[in-house]
């Protein structure tokens, strides 16, 4: 069980504001932000190496924790400034020829769609959009029907920004595993919402942030490459961390995850990651899930039945992002009047999942991410503020 | 005058410490740290989204006081990780054909060196290296020498981490406009360390760290790039910061330098990074190089005298860097030494400057670096602690 006293405790933000923007960057608890600012304070009293140096420990143990949290190896992670950084070393290391396919989901997050048309139009790649199946998830019996051996990559996000989807990531691993298919998993709104098992999964590389449902800072991610692919994937762009100047006209990569890193690091941040994800591992990734998904199990139903409000999500099993619009006002007038109330939620523009949003003619959403520091009264007082909204 | 009390007030370090590891990383002011700190308050307090919304203002000034640091306009500036990543972003998005030439010097940089060895594996460019004159500084008669149609860039360091070099990055510029040849310059060692005037220099493209002789924080970097290259580089990566996905199969990239930034930031960093420029730029560069130059160059001339000391430096007009070995004792144990004695250095190497390294046959070397914040006093304790070691 889950103490929810302890945990608002550690959040003292709780007591005065209803936290819904998890999907955006959830609040960190008091360990995280103190782990930053000792850090900080320690590189003011030494110096920043010298800092390094005495908590090298600690930061070494920062990978073992994230390993855990993915059922990984530690030299199979790579610490980065955000999921982006960790998922473009890891898309743009991939080679394409003319012809060769990418293939996608219709929910596709938009920084990594772009990345898939500037090296389309770079290598001639081609994009492959798998359709949804009738809720709304990706169609595995299609994604398998699509598969030939022009197929170099399958990149899909597990839980997309809005749309309350979570996609079948396993079931996308059979298939690329059948076929010997590299298959790249953005994992930002899943890692620190559910369990993560890159082994369950059967992903090659995935990649997720620190600062949405594992509260961590913003400015850190991570990218789990799997052992037998880091030798296959060259880093798109190396310093000498990742290749040591060995000789006038040579250089030797790093064979671990590692070689998809730079040498400087804010390593404040990274302490507080460190601490975020032990932070979930301590209170279990499977209470985290159920109270998240009991809460905005609660808040979908609640707001299903306000008359002028529609639910917006996709997929049988849907995650702790609740999307919806309010009839008669836009999503920012939502995220305005919700702000007044002492409630934070956020907006989600179209462009940043544009083929679903295209498909399904959506507007700008009002996107709501309980996490489980939230409460049932908490979910209760946005339910009514949208029936006031509506009344 | 720079009023060394209050700013070694501001240092509340260098009251126990002789911290002459400012090349590494340099000690932050307390503004720096504060700002830092309150940020991560802040985030704890309103969500990590709203507090970059609260402070966007200030946010948006740090490109502001970065292009004031470098003469440029806010637009040219992109705030990264570090400098290897503004460095990169630069490097990699400029595109190379067989035979095409790439210009460096003989100090070059590892994390740049091994960097043009993958692009030089990767396209068939050309790494070719100016010799340095009989100073040891790039030869800039030579460098012109070089020039025909197939040299497509001319990338140096202009303080390179050891040696005390400060290779002639102005004159370099004449070459480079004179030939239209575009033209990066890594300042990391000299931000922060001396007046730094894009214009003045002619470089196109410069890269900077923000934890050395700026003082800002660790996992903090710039890059500058002149209006007119701007749409002549295409960022190597992108996300829908850089990229606005606009339609099903186009995205727009940005038009100002901001193109080679992503999304998701530190922004506790920023705001510190910030902070620690308009610091230095309060206290004016000229009077800051004046000092440091001062006092490492009492530092050099002090070690000379020392029998069993070598000084290892370069050039004419020697940087704040100060390298030197000490008969008998490896660099490591001349740092521990030091430690022992409550004054932090640093070793450098032989891998960090190749080039340099093999053609002087240097061992690693110890590398001192004062900054403005250091005494004339502490200066002596670490020229005396040389006569002793060597005693």
């Amino acid at each position: 069980m889950l103490d929810i006293d302890q945990i608002r405790a550690d959040t003292p933000a709780a007591e005065r504001l209803v936290y819904f923007h998890n999907a955006g960057a959830a609040l960190m608890p008091v360990p995280v932000v103190d782990a930053q600012k000792r850090h900080l304070d320690l590189e003011a009293e030494i110096g920043g190496y010298a800092a390094a140096d005495r908590e090298a420990g600690r930061l070494d143990a920062v990978y073992g924790s994230v390993a855990r949290l993915l059922n990984a190896a530690p030299d199979e992670i790579a610490l980065t400034e955000n999921a982006t950084v960790a998922w473009q070393m890891a898309f743009y290391g991939l080679r394409f020829q003319p012809g060769d396919r990418i293939l996608t989901a219709e929910a596709e997050y938009g920084a990594n769609y772009v990345a898939y048309l500037q090296v389309a139009r770079r290598t001639g790649a081609i994009i492959d959009v798998v359709p949804s199946d009738a809720t709304g998830e990706l169609d595995v019996d299609q994604l398998e029907r699509m598969i030939d051996d022009r197929v170099k990559l399958i990149a899909i996000t597990w839980v997309p920004t809005n749309g309350g989807l979570t996609n079948p990531a396993a079931a996308v691993g059979r298939v690329a595993r059948a076929h010997g298919i590299p298959y790249l998993l953005d994992a930002c709104q899943a890692v620190g919402q559910m369990p993560v098992d890159v082994e369950a999964i059967g992903c090659d590389l995935l990649a997720a942030t620190g600062r949405k449902f594992l509260r961590g800072p913003r400015g850190t991610g991570f990218l789990y490459v799997r052992n037998s692919m880091i030798e296959r994937i060259e880093p798109p762009m190396i310093d000498h961390f990742a290749a040591v100047w060995v000789a006038r006209d040579r250089y030797e990569l790093r064979t671990d995850a590692r070689r998809f890193e730079t040498w400087e690091n804010n390593y404040a941040a990274r302490m507080g990651l460190g601490v975020a994800v032990d932070y979930a591992l301590a209170l279990g990734l499977d209470r985290i899930e159920a109270r998240s998904r009991l809460l905005s199990g609660r808040l979908r139903a609640g707001l299903a039945a306000v008359r002028g409000v529609t639910i917006r999500d996709l997929g049988r099993n849907p995650s702790a992002i609740v999307s919806f619009t309010v009839e008669g006002h836009d999503a920012s007038a939502v995220v305005k009047a919700a702000e007044a109330a002492g409630i934070t939620i956020g907006a989600s523009n179209p462009s940043s999942t544009r083929l679903d949003a295209e498909a399904r003619h959506l507007p700008p959403l009002v996107r709501a991410s309980p996490h489980y520091y939230n409460t049932e009264a908490e979910v209760d007082r946005l339910i009514a503020l949208c029936e006031r909204l509506t009344a």
